[in-house]
């Protein structure tokens, strides 16, 4: 069963939950920059996030150099923001806030 | 004591050794996109990638979507090609090959 798109209501709010994320500019996508102390932290972020991400079977688009992760999150099958995307965010922001992130 | 920057000579000779790598278009550095079967083999090439980086202590700058690492290496001390990504690249080769990549 594919995930539905979010509606505008439904996007409006996760956007205001999920204050750290921004809408990407023309891409129906969502993307957090988050900076830690080292790369031992971010990779570290990284790997439990990873772990998420396969227990969503749902993956992000992602970046890392030295202490800085670049996510972005978006659900390909529909091209546009779903639920997936709602919960691996909250999951990920989670994670970094364990790391005083 | 900062590494120095490879010369003409080591440079030809290492870009023939590492013939999956290539120079990066305008910049000293090189690259290769590495495809696996999944985000699981993906993921767990970088986590052993990441486990040399730190040792080296010499980071890549890398991006992950799904199933496809890509990695560039450079040495942002001397903005330019080092042994160490050399050591880097040739590392991850041998990880990548051990997975059949």
């Amino acid at each position: 069963m594919p995930q539905a798109k979010l509606n505008e209501d439904e996007r409006r709010s996760a956007l205001a939950e999920l204050s750290n994320w921004a809408l990407t500019p023309g891409r129906d996508a969502i993307r957090r920059v988050f900076v830690f102390r080292n790369f031992s932290e971010a990779f570290g972020f990284m790997a439990r996030a990873a772990l998420t991400a396969e227990k969503l079977n749902h993956h992000p688009e992602w970046s890392n150099v030295y202490k800085t992760v670049d996510v972005t999150l978006s659900t390909h099958d529909v091209d546009g923001l779903t639920e997936l995307d709602l919960k691996l965010a909250r999951s990920m922001d989670k994670i970094a806030a364990t790391m005083g992130v």
